[in-house]
């Protein structure tokens, strides 16, 4: 049996080295799990010449039962897992990543985190893979963010898989309408069990975002590839930039709203949010499926939207090239996008037109051909990302499916989506 | 009649303020356009209290003819000119952009092109916006490079509009075989009648870089929003990032090859290039045209595979989120792509996986849904830009169509497209 339980803080000699940190819940009697102050894991096996000394016990008795220990003095949060890396583990014997059984088990890793908050439910309505997100997901899960506000919550934390979190996050912006409480949208991009786990720093820089002012959905992952702080970025201006690194997530045309430090310091960089209140939040999840989002390239084949016209689609964001162009000027190989761009509007589906260039604006007014495709009835989304314009977009025609409306409607900041003067700054940060 | 020509530096004094520059070919008695020694320009209306100094006259005497004139000391270059913002202008009366008629026009803007290198020749064999190129084009214009480098030009100069340069300049690596001298293309972000005009100082660094030891096809544009250097980036490693910005081209998952500052200092920062020899250059321009790019999204329908596979598609690029993943978990309304990949392969139809994230690297060692991915035939494109890899893939079927050689070849590092290990400088340069 060992001398220390999870939660508790050590002192581990080992090799002439000495580590400090806070034992893990799967440490076991021949293998020590440790967090380090850094935020970084460190597996130790047990045995000859390791030296453990308990430094401080295990206020909260974290157990391999996972009670959720809670404390009435601090704000009362929810805490929904759907599944993804930050809730996954390798399996050793194939390498494989899977998912832990109960999101408990994050917490347990975690013990400080009932030191911030008061979790008072891990939920978790279903466990997917981000790949496997749609908007059947997006609105059961805005559904149970809105409960849990209108509960009494301070706030919400909703673990996501990283690949389309940011698709997640502009999905909620968009359907928590009377948002009066701040959400908080984390990830992991290493599974819990590596020693560059990241989802712990996260995890806890998203329980102080709860306790902040700031009524947004907010993305808060990693800043920088050190555990020093995360970024708070606003949900429909935010995206994954890299695959694997551990601050993949920037934010786009805009400053992030802040950063919380590893000690809880919120430093504010962007006042552009809403305030916290009391007003009741509500779900509003209709949601039209049939909505594309198509990337434009050299030589594309325009008959590729009357693939969508023919099966019913009802709109469809076309990420163009610069400002927001096409081929409209026929070459001897390629054809022209305009004559099915008619086509399509005609049958009242709604194009939109953001930039794959992924940072600026798209902007009908420098070229004639783009202002010829604006004559045609094509909206130029202006600097919002493709990502959250087909999200954005679904949601509109979930309302209406007047053309007019529409485009009314993907004009109007709702969310934070559109900035009418892009700060230098959200190039490249 | 002016007191001045094409070319002269000269001084002005106009309300109080001194500006020193040349004058620009568009200029005449009325209004003086001048290219400040910053690389802005400036429109001055010539009148009362408007004094012009020459401080030195034009040694090229550029006149409204554009005769190039022809230095033997210097080293020969070609220029080709294919249209895009950096060969356009204005038209005042509707505000929109039309390419300027000749591509002579845009070097009497900048005269001192003519004292670093020795133009041979200036061609113009098509003239289309950037948007509405396609494989047709980069054949021709790949053949034209050839041809000009083995006739004993020192290097080229393509210029291009910008929206799709970064397709261009991949489709060039890949089809200029053997390339043993500099291709520098080159675009402008601002049309050459705006006082930000960029393509001054582009074509400026891309004379410098033909000029160089670095034999291949880079892209040399602005690398800050001041005219102070432009950065030389591999023209398979290289994305318009931003719609607007003069600074728009970055490198991804790669350092510039260096930076080539306003006086010709060329900094070399990256030395992973191929160095000028004598060698002939081939253009190995074969080229599939039935290749796409399909972006994935959360609730792809699968079946938009199916529609490339009936309209006789040789091969697909998928963009798929994070380390390569796409749906293969069904949920409630979501549909796994697996099935549909797997027809696809057995079409023998190529399908090969990129990441949306832009920056980083797939990897189907990490999750066993890519795996499975993996298993089916799916290729996974390393590090690869989605543009270049479409690109790629088009130039690769279009010299074989065996499966498993096009998988060797797209894994094949041929143009720098691939590195074995990311540079982490090379995220958000």
């Amino acid at each position: 049996m060992a001398a220390y339980s999870a939660g508790d803080k050590v002192q581990v000699k080992s090799k002439g080295e000495t580590y400090t940190g806070v034992v893990s819940q799967e440490s076991n009697s021949k293998n020590l799990l440790l967090r380090l102050d850094s935020g970084y894991s460190l597996g130790i096996k047990l045995g000859k010449g390791i030296n453990v000394k308990v430094l401080s016990k295990s206020k909260q008795n974290i157990n391999s039962n996972i009670e959720v220990k809670q404390n009435s003095e601090l704000p009362k949060i929810a805490i929904i897992s759907t599944g993804g890396t930050i809730a996954s583990k390798v399996d050793y014997k194939t390498g494989a990543v899977s998912p832990i059984s109960k999101p408990e088990e994050l917490l347990a890793l975690i013990p400080e985190l009932t030191n911030i908050v008061n979790i008072t439910k891990v939920s978790q309505p279903f466990a997917v893979f981000s790949e496997d997100m749609s908007s059947k997901e997006w609105q059961r899960l805005a559904k149970e963010v809105a409960d849990e506000l209108n509960k009494g919550n301070s706030g919400v934390i909703v673990t996501h898989g990283t690949d389309t979190l940011h698709y997640t996050a502009a999905a909620l912006s968009f359907m928590l309408r009377n948002l009066s409480k701040p959400v908080a949208v984390i990830g992991g991009q290493r599974s819990s069990d590596r020693g560059s786990f990241d989802g712990a720093l996260n995890l806890i820089c998203g329980a102080y975002f709860t306790k902040s002012d700031i009524a947004e959905v907010a993305v808060i992952m990693h800043g920088t590839t050190e555990d020093n702080f995360c970024l708070v970025n606003k949900g429909t201006k935010v995206r994954k930039l890299h695959s694997s690194r551990r601050d993949a997530f920037r934010p786009i045309n805009e400053i992030p709203l802040g950063r919380i430090w590893k000690d809880g310091t919120l430093e504010v960089l962007n006042k552009t949010y809403n305030k916290r209140s009391d007003k009741k939040v509500i779900a509003d999840t209709k949601f039209e499926e049939k909505v594309a989002l198509v990337k434009f390239y050299p030589g594309a084949d325009p008959d590729i939207l009357k693939y969508f016209i023919k099966k019913d689609y009802k709109g469809i964001i076309i990420e163009a090239t610069g400002l927001g162009q096409v081929a409209t000027s026929p070459t001897a190989k390629n054809k022209s996008w305009l004559p099915v761009i008619k086509e399509a509007i005609k049958k009242k589906v709604f194009i939109g037109f953001t930039s794959q260039t992924i940072y600026g604006r798209v902007d009908p007014y420098v070229y004639s051909s783009a202002r010829t495709l604006q004559d045609a009835g094509v909206v130029f989304l202006e600097d919002m990302l493709s990502e959250t314009a087909f999200v954005k977009l679904g949601w509109v025609l979930g309302h209406t499916k007047n053309p007019d409306e529409a485009k009314k409607f993907m004009l109007l900041n709702i969310a934070g989506e559109i900035n009418s003067k892009l700060e230098p700054r959200g190039f490249l940060y």
